[in-house]
């Protein structure tokens, strides 16, 4: 068992370029442990939630100096941002307890930090999804081999990541059974029974479930060898049908990126290339990474009648003919954790969009005495009730453990949007102080904010937090995407790490071709689209569209 | 495909006598499907949902024609209960839509109408779990198979059901993966890496996720290759709170069993032999199905420290001793949805309690002139609307191609507590009929309800409806437990279908006797017991302890 856990799954798999810090973290208390991977040894992440109740009260000038210890060692825990991105990325994951590695080679452990953002982006979409028609239910994750088969660009795309059962209850399977990657098969098998007549149409559902991916290059939230997501799955008389409804879905998903986790995107259709396996178009939101890597963050495809075919399914129309259904299928999935790290978080750590973070404030009070503490605690709790009356997640953090010091950093480790701090002389003045965790130093402050009308500020700051988290990644955004207009712009635009968009009307041949000589591809053509023609970058045909070109996840 | 599709797998799974109606139902419309299953083949399912907004005028007397065969032919659909009772049950299934049959044996779709209970279901327990300060969190299906080999009971249990991934990304992979049967042992793989200290407990987390258990005999919701679950896991510092806890949860389980299901259970220990495989005790709740078998319709295990033992899962005490921790472990299925079906249903359909129904009341407009469909019309938008707005979950069947009576008993069989029935007199009288799913004929009947205040009047029968199926289902329960003193008398309680209870003091050998002798297995030791000692009805030795004999699902 402890040889097992010596084994770094992900250091294996991603290269040994970086590792997580919370492997060797989380043994160094204990005397079993060793670690075979050359990261410098740091202390334990800090363990936030149900410990505050402990009672063991510090003294004075050895309390400082442990806290003091914490703080650099928490500072060791997460490498700067501006230092290394890909170890700053699982630092954060580490030490903000987001996730885990699990036993097997790529699997995560979500962490319940990481599952609260999970959850308020299930809510979220779950709730568009019932608004426009959608009912939830639950196909089987185990598929027939032969269904994967049938649809032929569908196997050539997925073959290669497939998990297999071959044995149940104790014998050889006699057809091995697929771990579902994605349920396009299933659901029509399905679809073929339930389809008869167009008054059967269209068929709207969603399941919220778990997929299996053999994945060789893996990333905690970004790409594992299991992961959850929810995959929409419709079926319409008509193409025109089909080709709104992946159209309404793209843009359920461009909503909830820009609105609730703040992250600007491009949206646009994938080049034939990109396309999922099986479909006819596919529509993707792409969202740039701190790094400037591209992240697609969601997925939405007009599957035509690939699969409807492949299975069969048919319905009668008004004119009592036979047809094939038209359909779309559209995702989105637990990568949007990485994203929203990826996309706010600074060196001092993780920054959460209030809207998603589980935590939105957290207070701090701070006291010397044990007059002050009674007083000062008293404020603090009066505080908490008063911002859970108004519906704010809010977390009194009064453990006696940890210096305020020690928990500022923490809180703005785990990326929580505001902080607000209260001190004997708040509680004199009848105000508090109160943090923003999107600035830095003096601008971060308001002293003496009020304790009437507490809430409707504390609000408005969310607000402007979000707000603010949004617009800077949009400016961001729009200071690294470069309008190219020769082979060579794009070629310059990319190994500066930002993202190249130019006209272009080249073969898949000439896109594997950029791929290969830059490391990029095509992310999408937008909808938001010039209006004139131009010749392409690359051929010199004229194009009508252009195209960005990116590094991506 | 077509040939795939002619296979029954629950008649192959369940021994051939029962199957689903739906199998042949939805295929008979097709001339490609045939069907090898001798059930007398039936109409299709009528078809719910989203196709009201066809206008079909239908034309008198060739409409009443039609619905009259409708309706026949919905009576052949669904197998009367006291006719059949497992026909009636996978009948009940396919024509209200709640679930269909996978394409791998024993697998199970669980659609809308039955994914939406499983969502009330979801939302109650989910909140009641974190107040009771447990958190959600996701644990990786892949469980290397040496992990399930490290309990030695568990193992046990657990070998002969299990699916085993031997491929991954082509591959054959060097350790067989096990599709999760249920998560103990990676659980404490991981709890093993959280937990230094006694700052970290207790550590309370629960997943909602999917297990795989490789079962022969299977049956829909009750028993399948795949369900869907949430499973609570936590470790504790002591061996009382590790109790606590685990007492804790069963009595979360009763209170969702018998406040929202309205099923009466019966709370207690399982015996040594019925334990969860690497538990030290297994609490359950058992509920009386309307055959008379008993349902375990959930469980909560003291694990005391023997996963802690397997997986080194230790602490440093307050004394800086290193422990084990104490853990448990609990988990509802969507099991309980078949427990829902069999406690409630009759030999029209399915009856759902109403804080678990999808739709609580459906509104049938009843016309026939235009002019009275205006006016009948606007009436019952106008009673929709004020149902909404009163948070009841209400739905307006305006659909013009089946008659109202089509559509009383399509919505009685689909378990709908409440009806409205709205004609023209109801509309000049300023009032509305309705009508109680739990009676039948006149009882049923509320004629002249008036429209103001109608939400009152309907959240107090919806509230008298969920009363009167926990009053109906615990009457039955009570009629049909025997308290025995002989095993004679046990074996003739048995054999009228009863559940016995009588003081045991048998060895685990007696118990087996029972069961091969009998059918009957000890359900639990119940919580309620009687204050004296008697003897043993098997063995004649003093007992302390009443236990419930039955035979079971």
């Amino acid at each position: 068992m402890v040889t097992r856990a010596l084994l770094c799954s992900w250091c294996v798999a991603g290269g040994g370029a970086s590792h997580l810090a919370l492997r060797t973290a989380t043994r160094l208390a204990s005397p079993r442990i060793a670690h075979l991977c050359t990261r410098a040894v740091v202390a334990r992440p800090p363990q936030g939630g149900s410990h505050e109740q402990q009672q063991q009260q510090g003294q004075g000038q050895a309390k400082v100096q442990a806290a003091q210890e914490q703080k650099q060692k928490l500072n060791e825990g997460v490498t700067p941002r501006s230092q290394d991105f890909s170890k700053w990325y699982l630092d954060v994951i580490a030490w903000a307890e987001l996730a885990d590695y699990g036993p097997v080679r790529g699997t995560m452990v979500i962490r319940p930090y990481g599952y609260a953002i999970w959850e308020f982006i299930q809510s979220w979409l779950d709730a568009k999804f019932k608004e426009t028609g959608h009912s939830n239910m639950y196909f089987p994750q185990l598929i027939p081999y032969s269904f994967i088969e049938k649809e032929a660009s569908h196997v050539e795309g997925f073959s290669p990541e497939l998990a297999l059962v071959t044995i149940g209850g104790g014998k050889e399977l006699e057809e091995k059974l697929v771990v579902r990657p994605t349920s396009e098969t299933i659901v029509n098998h399905m679809f073929a029974q339930w389809v008869q007549s167009h008054r059967d149409l269209p068929l709207l559902v969603n399941q919220w479930a778990n997929v299996t991916r053999w994945e060789m290059r893996t990333r905690p939230f970004i790409r594992t060898l299991e992961f959850l997501w929810q995959e929409g799955h419709t079926a319409h008389a008509t193409k025109q049908e089909a080709e709104e409804e992946a159209l309404q879905m793209i843009e359920v998903y461009r909503t909830f990126a820009v609105d609730q986790a703040a992250i600007p995107v491009v949206v646009g259709r994938k080049s034939k290339l990109e396309t999922f396996a099986g479909a006819v178009h596919t529509y993707t939101i792409e969202a740039m990474m701190g790094d400037r890597k591209a992240l697609q963050a969601g997925t939405s495809h007009n599957l035509g009648q690939n699969f409807a075919r492949a299975f069969e399914t048919k319905f009668t129309d008004e004119n009592g003919a036979s047809q094939y259904v038209w359909q779309t299928s559209w995702g989105m999935s637990t990568r949007m954790i990485g994203g929203i790290i990826m996309t706010h978080g600074d060196d001092r750590g993780l920054i959460l969009p209030p809207k998603v973070a589980p935590i939105q404030v957290v207070i701090v009070p701070i006291w010397k005495s044990s007059e002050e503490k009674e007083s000062v605690l008293g404020g603090a709790l009066a505080v908490e009730k008063s911002l859970k009356a108004a519906s704010i997640r809010v977390k009194l953090d009064a453990s006696e453990q940890k210096t305020p010091g020690w928990k500022f950093n923490h809180w703005e480790m785990k990326g929580v949007p505001l902080r607000v701090e209260i001190g004997p002389r708040d509680i004199t003045s009848g105000s508090v102080v109160t943090v923003r965790r999107d600035f830095s130093g003096k601008a971060s402050k308001e002293f003496g904010v009020s304790l009437a009308g507490l809430d409707v500020h504390i609000r408005k700051r969310l607000e402007e937090i979000q707000d603010n988290l949004l617009a800077r990644a949009l400016t961001f955004q729009d200071e690294n995407i470069v309008d190219v207009e020769s082979y060579l712009e794009l070629k310059a635009a990319v190994s500066e790490g930002k993202w190249g968009r130019g006209h272009w009307a080249g073969s898949d041949l000439d896109e594997v071709t950029v791929k290969e000589e830059t490391g990029a591809t095509i992310r999408c053509f937008p909808f938001n689209q010039p209006e004139a023609s131009k010749p392409c970058f690359m051929t010199g045909k004229s194009a009508n569209e252009v195209a960005i070109f990116a590094k991506s996840y």
